[in-house]
C-alpha cells in the first residue's frame, strides 16, 4: 500500500518520503512527511503543504526549513505532488512547465485527455488526507492547509470549498485568481474547458464573491517577485476580501522573490499561525 | 573580479552566489556568501563553512538551514566549492565520487598532473579570505570556521595548523584521520604521494598528536551514518584529544545520518558555538 523511499532522521523527528498507487489519479504519487516524535499512540495535528508549478514534494522538503518549527509546536507536515506522472499521462503539448506534468492546479480534470489522471482535487480533497490517518499518526479533526504559488490557490480554493475541514489557510504568494492570469486560464481551459462558470469553483477570489468563508487566510508576497504583476496580483484578493468581509492578513514582504529562500524565511511566522488556530 | 550569479533576499539578509578567477587552483571558483543585514559601516564576524565530497557550495546553501541563526547572530556564512573544476582540471582516472572534481580534501597537491589545479589549501588559507574581507563587510579579525565530512577533515586541519587565525573550530562528521581511512589513503597518495610523513599535515588527529593545539572543538556525529565505521572512526580523534589534552566537545547524535537532515538540525547549535567565540 506505501512504499517507503527514503526516512531520514531530522529535527527530533523522522523525514520519511513514500509512495503509493492512487486511485484518484490512477498513477503511483510521492509524498514526503515529517513526523515530529510524539508520544506512544498520541495524535499529532497536521499541516498539509502544495508545492507550486514544476516542483514534486522534494523541493519544500529540502528547502522548505520547516522541521525546526514542527517539531517544536508538534506538527506533521505533508508535501504531496503537483500533479500525476508516469509514461502514460498526458503532459503539455510543446512540454511548457505551466501545464501538464508538474502543473496539476489542483483541479478535477473534465477535458481529454487530461481527464483520465488529472483529478488533484479528488486526491488533495479526499484521498490523501485518508491515506495520511491511516498510516501515520494523524488528529484529521486538526488539519489545516498552506502552499505557494500554484500550490496557494490550491490551499486557498481547497479551505474556502471546505471550510468546516482545515482550521487554518495560509499561503506564499498565492495565485489568487487563476480566472484573472495567464497561467490560470491557461490551466483551466486546458483542464476544465471554456465555460467559465466551471472555472469559479478554482478561483478563490470567485468562490469568496459567491460567498465562501473561512475564519482567516494568512499571505505572504515578496515584493521583488518577478511574477507579483504578471501572475499574482494580489490586490485582487485583497480587495474581495475587504468588499466581501473575510478577514485577511496579507504582508508585502519588502525585497524577497518567488523561491524558497523567500517561503524559508516566513515558514516557521505560518506554522505558527497554523499551530494556534490547530489548538 | 566577482561576478554575481545570483542574489536572493532571505532571513533578513542577503544570500549571493559569485564566481571570481582563481589565482592559487588557476580556475574560476564558485561560492556562497549570507550577509545579514547590518549597520553601515559596519563589519561582521564570518564563519567558513567548507562541503564534503561532492558536494559544491549549492548544497549547504539550500540545505543546511543557517541563514535563521546567522541572521539572529550577526554572523556572514561562506561556502566556496569543494574542488577547482573545468575542462582542463584532471579528474579520478575512473570518474569516482571521492577523487577529483568535487574532492579536493582541501590540501595543496604535489603530484601531477593534480599540482596545477589542485590548490585548495592555499586558495581557503590565503587568498580565499583575503577575497571576502575585499568584497564583502567582512572582519577578519573574527573569523571561524566549520565543515562537513571531507570539509570537516578541512576545517580541523586548516584551524589546527592556523590557530590565532579562527576564534572557533567545528565540524559535522568529520574525517577525522584521512591517514587511516580508504577515503583520505586514496586522496592523500593521489594528491601529495606516497611519503605518509607529508600527509601528516592534512590529518587533524596527526596534527594533535604533533602538538597542534585549538582552544577547542565540536564535533557532532549521527550514529546512524553509514560511514561512521568505515571511513569517519571519531575515536580516533576523542582519543588523540584525550591523550594530548585538547578540549573537544564530543557528541554522538542518536539515529542521524550523514546527510543534510543531520545536519540542519545542528547548524544552529553550531553557529550559537561559533558566535560565543566570535565576540
Amino acid at each position: 500500500m506505501l512504499e517507503l523511499i527514503t526516512q531520514n532522521r531530522s529535527f527530533g523527528g523522522t523525514q520519511g518520503v513514500y509512495r503509493h498507487s492512487s486511485t484518484a489519479t490512477g498513477t503511483p504519487m510521492e509524498f514526503s512527511i515529517f513526523v515530529p516524535d510524539h508520544a506512544e499512540g498520541e495524535k499529532l495535528p497536521v499541516v498539509f503543504y502544495l508545492s507550486g508549478l514544476t516542483c514534486t514534494q522534494a523541493n519544500v522538503t529540502e528547502k522548505g526549513e520547516f522541521r525546526r518549527a514542527c517539531s517544536e509546536l508538534g506538527l506533521i507536515f505533508v508535501a504531496p505532488d503537483t500533479s500525476p506522472r508516469g509514461d502514460d499521462v498526458p503532459d503539455d503539448a510543446e512540454g511548457a512547465y505551466d501545464f501538464g506534468l508538474g502543473a496539476g492546479f489542483y483541479v478535477d480534470a473534465t477535458e481529454p485527455p487530461f481527464d483520465t489522471h488529472y483529478k488533484m482535487r479528488s486526491y488533495i480533497e479526499d484521498e490523501f488526507p485518508a491515506l495520511i490517518a491511516e498510516f501515520f499518526p494523524a488528529d484529521l479533526s486538526r488539519q489545516s492547509i498552506m502552499g505557494h504559488s500554484m500550490g496557494g490557490h490550491g490551499a486557498l480554493t481547497i479551505a474556502l470549498r471546505n471550510p468546516d475541514r482545515f482550521k487554518a489557510v495560509s499561503a506564499f504568494a498565492p495565485i489568487v485568481s487563476p480566472m484573472n492570469c495567464p497561467w490560470g486560464e491557461k490551466a483551466l481551459s486546458g483542464y476544465i474547458g471554456t465555460d467559465r462558470a466551471d472555472w469559479r469553483a478554482y478561483d478563490a477570489c470567485a468562490l469568496i464573491a459567491d460567498g465562501a468563508r473561512v475564519p482567516d487566510i494568512l499571505v505572504d508576497q515578496g515584493s521583488a517577485d518577478t511574477f507579483l504583476e504578471s501572475q499574482l496580483d494580489p490586490e485582487l484578493l485583497v480587495n474581495i476580501c475587504d468588499a466581501k468581509g473575510q478577514p485577511l492578513t496579507f504582508r508585502m514582504q519588502d525585497g524577497y522573490d518567488h523561491s524558497y529562500y523567500f517561503i524559508s524565511t516566513f515558514m516557521a511566522d505560518h506554522l505558527e499561525w497554523h499551530a494556534v488556530r490547530l489548538g
